[in-house]
C-alpha cells in the first residue's frame, strides 16, 4: 500500500476517534478548488465520451501551450493525459522496458510501481542539497554494475522539485545526468509535478528535457499547483524522434487496456487551467506563497530542535535528519532508527510523518519526512483566509499547528 | 492498443476526412448524460481530496445497496471503487497471481491485460448460446492440462451478460462453472457490466456469487447501463471471507500505486446513481428498450443476409457467423477469414467492426461482432429523442443506419 496513502489514512481514523492528529504524512494539497475550475468541471459535465486515449485535442494543445511557455516547445501529438501523473508513471515502465534506475531517497511508489510491473529498482544516491536526481557519477558507475549484475537498466526516473527533500538539483548537474544518460543509452522520466511550486523567481527547477530532449519524458499534473489530487488528472510529454515516438506507442496501447481515457469532465477543466489565464497564474501564485511560508516555518522549528536539513526550496516537504541528536534519541525513547522516531511521533503525540525508509532508504537514519499542506485549515473557510492573508502564520490553527510542532520536537529533543 | 479504442479512432478520423462511416466498432453508448447526473457531478465539483483507495463510504455503502437489491449482500468494506472496470479488472490480476482462465471468445482486454500483467491467458471455449462463461467441462481438462504443462491458473474471468455475442450463460452453467472453480481451486472474476442491460424482464444473468460466494469478485459500473464510458467509474465486490480479505487487501496496495483513487466529483455523482432513485431506474429502463430494439433490428438484418446468430438476449452486441456464405465470399471477394471480412466492410463501405480474432478467435472464423450503441443519433437531441420514441426504428438517422446494413450486407452476400 502507498505509504502516503496509508498514512492518511490511519490518521482520519484516529481523528474520526475522537483524537488529536497533526497530519504531516500525506502531500495532498489541503487548498480549495478555483471557483473557475468548478464552473468549468460542471459545463463539461455533459460529455460522456471516452474520446482519445492520449486525451482530448483541447487538453494536449493546452498542456503543449503550458510546456512551450516553460521553454519545452512541444507537440500536442507527443501528449498523452492520463487519470493523474501516477498511472503515466506507471504504464511508462513497461513502455519503456527494462529495469529502472532511481535516485534515493525519492517518492514511495517509484520503487514500488517498478516491482509491481516486474522490473527491479536499483537505487543511486543524490548529491547533498540536490535532491531528486542521481549523483550522475554514482549512475555512471551503478548502472555498469547492474549491467555486469545482469540486470538490465533501461530507464532512471527523477524528481524535480524533489519530493521528499523540497530541494532542487542544479541545472548543472541535471546537464551531467542528461550526457551520463545518453551514454548509458537511459530514457530519463522526469517527474516534475512540483515545477510550479519554486518558491524564489530567481531560483528555478531545469528539466532534463532541456539537455537531452531524445531520451526525456516528462510528466505533470494539476495535484500540486492547483491542489486537485482527488481530480486525477496528469500529462505526459513524450520525445520526439524514433524512440520517443516508439514509446508513445507503448504507452498508447498500455493506456488503452489499463485506463481507457481519463475522465472526460475532468479533462475539459485541465484544458482550461493548462492555458493558465490569469485567475489561474495568480492563484498557483497565492498558494506558492502559502506553501513557501509554511513549509519554512515548520523547517525553522525542526532547525531550533536541533536537527539539520537542506533549505527547502521548493514544494511543501522538508525532510529533517535527527543524527545529532541519536544519543539522546536512544537514551531518552529507545529510537535508533527513522521508523522508530516516526513511530513515537505517531504513538506519543498523533503526528503523522513519514520515515526515510518509505522513500527507499535503509531504517537506520533518523531521517522523516514531513509535508505541511494539510496545515492550512479544517474547513474551505479556513483554507481560503490562509490563501488571502498576509501573514498565514498569524491564523490561530496554522499558529496551532506550528506550536504543536515546536511542543512534539521540544519533548523529543530534551 | 485496445481493438474497440483503436478501431473508433479510425473511424472518427475517416468521418473527419469527410467520409460516410457507420460505427459498429465500438461499445460506447451513445446516449445522453441523465441531468441529475450531470448536476450531482456539478455539485460534488468541490470535492478535490483523494480519500480512501477504496473510494467514499458513500459510494461503497451505494453499491453494497445496488447489489443487496440484486440478491448479493455486501459488505461496503469488501466493496473497491476504481476510474473504470476496467483498472479494477487490471488490478484484480496481480491481487489474485496467477494465470488466467478466459473463455473465446471473451471482451478484447481480458488477454491483453493478463500478458502485461505478466500473466499466460488460458482460453476455454463456451457453449452453443451462451457466450462469457468457458463451458465447465472443458474448463475442468483445459486447467488439468495446463497445470501439466507448467502454468498456474489461479481465476477465471467470465462476462455475464456476455461481450461479444449478446448471449446470456444459463444458471445451470454458472452453477457448473462455480462447482468447477471449487474444485479447481480457482477464483472467479465475474464482469457483470451488462448486468443491467438484459431486455426481458423473465431472464436474468445469475451471478457466480450466487453458487460460489466464497470465491467469486464481481466487477461492474456505470459505462453500460448509464452510458458513462467517459468518466470513468466502476466498482469490484470482493468475496467475504480470508481469502476475499486477503485478495481485497493486494487489489487495494495495487490500486493505491496504480491509480490513487477515481476522480472525487464522479463518485459523488456514482454515489447517487447506484442508490438508483427512480428518475435512474427508468432511464436505465428506458435506454435497455432502446439498445433491445435496435440490437435485434440489426440482428434481423443480419439473419436475413443469411448469417447466423444466437439470439441476442442483453446488451448492444451481436456475433454473426458468415460460414454458410464461405464460398461466396470467397469467390467474389477473396474472403477467406473474419479479419478479411472486417477489412472489406471497412474499406468497400466504411463500416467498423470487430474481427472474431479481436476477442481471442483464430483468424479463420467468419465472424464479426457489431456493436449498435452508437446508432442513437449524432447530437444530444437526436439521441434525446431516440430514447423517447415510441417506436426509435422510424427515427429517420435510425431507419438509415439499419437500410445502410442492409445495403451493405446486400452488397457483400449477392
Amino acid at each position: 500500500m502507498s505509504a502516503t496513502l496509508a498514512a492518511d489514512e490511519a490518521l482520519a481514523r484516529r481523528r474520526r476517534a475522537g483524537e488529536e492528529v497533526l497530519s504531516l504524512a500525506s502531500g495532498e494539497i489541503g487548498l480549495p478548488v478555483l471557483t473557475v475550475l468548478r464552473e468549468r468541471l460542471a459545463e463539461a459535465s455533459g460529455r460522456n465520451a471516452y474520446g482519445p486515449v492520449a486525451g482530448s485535442r483541447e487538453l494536449r494543445a493546452a498542456a503543449a501551450g503550458y510546456w512551450a511557455r516553460r521553454g519545452l516547445d512541444t507537440d500536442p501529438d507527443l501528449v498523452v493525459s492520463g487519470p493523474g501523473s501516477k498511472p503515466l508513471l506507471f504504464a511508462l515502465l513497461p513502455a519503456v522496458g527494462g529495469d529502472v534506475v532511481m535516485p534515493v531517497p525519492s517518492w514511495v511508489s517509484y520503487a514500488a510501481q517498478a516491482r509491481l510491473a516486474g522490473r527491479r529498482p536499483i537505487a543511486v544516491p543524490t548529491l547533498p542539497g540536490q535532491g531528486g536526481v542521481p549523483d550522475p557519477e554514482a549512475l555512471r558507475a551503478r548502472v555498469a554494475q547492474a549491467r555486469a549484475e545482469g540486470l538490465d537498466p533501461r530507464c532512471v526516473v527523477v524528481t524535480l522539485p524533489d519530493n521528499p527533500t523540497g530541494t532542487i538539483a542544479d541545472p548543472a548537474t541535471v546537464q551531467r545526468l542528461g550526457e551520463a544518460a545518453r551514454e548509458l543509452d537511459l530514457i530519463i522520466i522526469s517527474d516534475e509535478i512540483y515545477c510550479d511550486l519554486v518558491f524564489d523567481p530567481a531560483d528555478r527547477a531545469v528539466s532534463p528535457a532541456v539537455f537531452a530532449p531524445e531520451r526525456t519524458v516528462v510528466t505533470t499534473g494539476l495535484t500540486k499547483n492547483l491542489a486537485l489530487g482527488g481530480w486525477r488528472t496528469g500529462v505526459a510529454r513524450l520525445p520526439d524522434g524514433p524512440a520517443g515516438r516508439e514509446v508513445r506507442g507503448r504507452l498508447l496501447a498500455i493506456a488503452s487496456q489499463i485506463w481507457s481515457s481519463t475522465a472526460a469532465p475532468v479533462q475539459a477543466a485541465a484544458a482550461y487551467a493548462l492555458t493558465e489565464p490569469p485567475e489561474v497564474v495568480e492563484w498557483v501564485a497565492t498558494a506558492r506563497r502559502l506553501h513557501g511560508t509554511v513549509v519554512r516555518a515548520v523547517a525553522d522549528r525542526f532547525t531550533a530542535a536541533g536537527a539539520v536539513l537542506a533549505p527547502v526550496r521548493a514544494t511543501c516537504y522538508l525532510y529533517p535528519d535527527f543524527e545529532p541528536l541519536r544519543d539522546h534519541l536512544g537514551a531518552a525513547h529507545g529510537v535508533h532508527d527513522g521508523d522508530a522516531l516516526a513511530a513515537l511521533l505517531a504513538r506519543r503525540h498523533g503526528v503523522g510523518l513519514l520515515p526515510g525508509s518509505a522513500f527507499g532508504e535503509s531504517r537506520r537514519p533518523l531521517r522523516v519526512r514531513a509535508a505541511t499542506s494539510r496545515l492550512y485549515g479544517e474547513t474551505d473557510a479556513e483554507r481560503t483566509e490562509a490563501l488571502s492573508a498576509e501573514d498565514p502564520l498569524r491564523l490561530p490553527w496554522i499558529r496551532r499547528s506550528l506550536d504543536r510542532v515546536a511542543e512534539v520536537l521540544d519533548d523529543l529533543t530534551r
